[in-house]
């Protein structure tokens, strides 16, 4: 796949357009997210690293500046011009894993106007899923906090690329483990897999997969228990689990998959427990969300693991961010949009955060910004090379530092609206630039 | 990225233990959704081209079983037997393209156990969303018969690749083009694009931007009229029309994308055909779907074409499907799974359907079918290859086919959902399979 096309054919018109016209003085963008999705309390930045990557490697390939001339008829100084682009620009941004809100920018991309349009979709389609998942899997961790949680996602993701980006994102924020292995291999994550119901229907009779398993893995085995009947699959589990330890081995877990976890896991922790099997654990899964953890959680229910798959792999309940990435400033003029219900605030960005999380504030790049505040972009990458290494364990240790100190009221599923002040400065510039606009345009 | 590993730790747990044990008989898993999304009256089939490449060439590298060794510890034995191994079994599969409900097959793998394991989790993943994504896309094209439909999404899907998935799914089901351009040079689509508000803003004035578009790219001229205020958008756009009218040219398009579109297209297409631009379309966009879309069909709105973006790419009101892939046979003998409201139905299967989508009839693929009904499950890989050569413009006339045979209430956005029969031989195998698993498991 050749990385400089994933756009939108209306990036390049707009950048050949620039390049005729020696447009080429610097531009910001802007990348937030205007409205949170309906019940969520914050979003987690995620997806910056792939951001950086891009834009450190753009470059139009021989076989790209062909196609463009020859199906979309680009001419050949539009061409040339292709050919010779980088990203040579500037990039502030929010650190992956930190906390963020409804219109602070996740990222700010100043470049030259060419540059700086030509990139806007890879940047947004990036940032976008990744801090959804991230997000949701973030509300999976507020819903059961000592449980431990694995992503089961991979089967229902948007490609496997999503299962990449889905398994790094639920890492960032606290998932012990993945059931994808490829994942596990790129990112040094755990990977976590136990059996399907088609290993118990293979063997002649449920208990004969049960010895097999744990025969063949006996340092990892995990017993699904629900193929036919969850209680006698519980009693079979024990068997095997007493068959296993007078070979000196022990199981690690049985694995609930259906029904009424609560329930089944209370009973099948008495059933564990009277016979001082009390180490094995109960791993439960299927079709969990935030909303069914904390239920369960709610319940006391004796669940030590969860495997969360498709739910929080898609964001289900909103599966793309209100994301956006505009112009605020071009040639050192400030601008904005003004069309209905999608006005836009111009000028570069800085987003200022007071200590213990109580309230931030959006003001202008070159604001000083309120005192006892932590500005939240940071520069990332400078004349088109980045500044800072970072990793997805860095990216954790933030989320973590974020998640100690969340105020309570962020903590629930369904929080108030957080607000988040605009200094005088941000919002006097955006009532000059309207009034410009209006005397200009709408004269 | 390694496809071999691009599966659930458990897939490969579980293959290296029925290698270990010779149980390498034929084996059967059936892919089918076991309930439509809310409110859906049918599934379009997609996804399945991916699925067939990855079947042919699916292998494991060097580095893959190095990894496999090292981190994940299955033995030298499991590993030379998963460098051999290949994917040496049948496909039968609902061509994609094809109208599809609940319950039936979209593909069934028969396989030995280990090979036709392994590939689950790749095989859902694909088909998983490919299928969401086109049957959303069908019900927009069911919205606005008469409109072009355009693929606007790939800023907000779930990586790059998934917005591959994205643009050709959509183009499958008919949409005119797509906005992603390496989709286009992948799949030979037609791409299309416009201008952003960015464009606007980086000109001093908006109608120097229009001009500035108009004369560099006048082939494809759509210009977006909703920076500032629609109205004097429009207005802006005349006289720009107007002067490339004088030179010979002419524009195709503005383009609204914010406000009430129905009142905006009526009033813009007034300004329009009152100084002759009748052959100006209007192209209309920002955040539709096919409830939209609907809404605008029936008020009448004078809307040529429509960019339909993220709640499409994302298939938003349900981003994945309930898919699954179940053993239905292994060995000659037909299983199934009896756990808490995640019965399956045991068997290798065929789906017929009675002339005119008058009904489907899902049975047992060794039966013979009822009379004048066709079957859906056809043969497409055998011994590992595929038996069948097919490409996205068969499975476009595919749908176009089964478009014009849809029932009226599968027509509806909001259809009652469709009943799909079972033959006796099916129902009675099922009788028989869940008695033996009681008699032997629930004793």
């Amino acid at each position: 796949m050749s990385r400089a096309l994933v756009a939108d054919l209306y990036e390049l018109n707009m950048a050949a357009s620039y390049l005729r016209r020696d447009m080429i003085a610097p531009a910001t963008f802007s990348l937030f997210v205007r409205n949170l999705p309906k019940g969520w309390g914050f979003l987690v930045a995620c997806g910056l690293e792939r951001c950086l990557e891009f834009l450190e490697e753009l470059r139009f390939e021989p076989e790209d500046l062909e196609y463009l001339g020859r199906e979309l008829r680009f001419t050949d100084d539009d061409l040339e011009a292709f050919s010779r682009l980088r990203f040579t620009g500037r990039v502030r941004a929010v650190p992956e894993g930190r906390v963020v809100f409804a219109e602070e920018p996740l990222l700010e991309v100043t470049a030259p106007l060419p540059e700086a349009q030509l990139v806007e979709t890879y940047l947004l389609n990036q940032v976008t899923y990744q801090s959804a998942v991230a997000s949701k899997a973030a509300r999976c961790r507020l819903a059961a906090p000592e449980a431990s949680l694995v992503d089961f996602s991979l089967r229902r993701v948007h490609g496997s690329e999503a299962g990449l980006g889905v398994a790094r994102a639920t890492a960032m924020v606290g998932f012990t483990g993945t059931s994808n292995v490829e994942a596990a291999r790129i990112f040094g994550l755990r990977a976590a897999g136990t059996m399907a119901h088609s290993y118990v229907e293979a063997f002649p009779s449920e208990i004969e997969a049960f010895q097999a398993f744990a025969e063949d893995f006996p340092d990892r085995v995990v017993l699904l228990v629900d193929t036919y009947d969850t209680e006698q699959g519980v009693s079979k589990a024990i068997e095997v689990a007493q068959q296993v330890e007078r070979a000196g081995h022990r199981i690690s877990a049985i694995r609930l998959d259906s029904g009424d976890l609560a329930v089944l896991a209370t009973k099948a922790r008495a059933m564990l427990d009277e016979v001082g099997l009390t180490e094995v654990q109960i791993f439960a899964s299927g079709g969990l969300d935030e909303h069914a953890l904390a239920e369960l959680t709610a319940a006391g229910a004796p669940i030590d693991a969860y495997g969360v798959g498709t739910k929080v792999g898609v964001a289900a309940d909103s599966p793309a961010l209100d994301s956006v990435y505009k112009l605020v400033e071009y040639d050192g003029r400030a601008v904005s949009k003004l069309s209905t219900a999608k006005v836009t605030l111009p000028g570069p960005k800085q987003v200022w955060r007071r200590a213990g999380m109580a309230g931030d504030v959006i003001g202008l790049a070159s604001e000083d910004g309120p005192g006892e505040a932590e500005p939240l972009l940071v520069e990332v990458l400078r004349d088109g090379r980045r500044t800072v290494t970072d990793g997805l364990s860095e990216a954790g240790r933030r989320f973590d530092a974020e998640l100690a100190v969340l105020p309570d009221d962020l903590r629930s599923l369904a929080p108030k609206p957080q607000m988040v002040e605009r200094t005088p400065a941000l919002e006097q510039l955006a009532a000059e630039v309207a009034e410009e606009i209006r005397r200009r345009e709408l004269g």
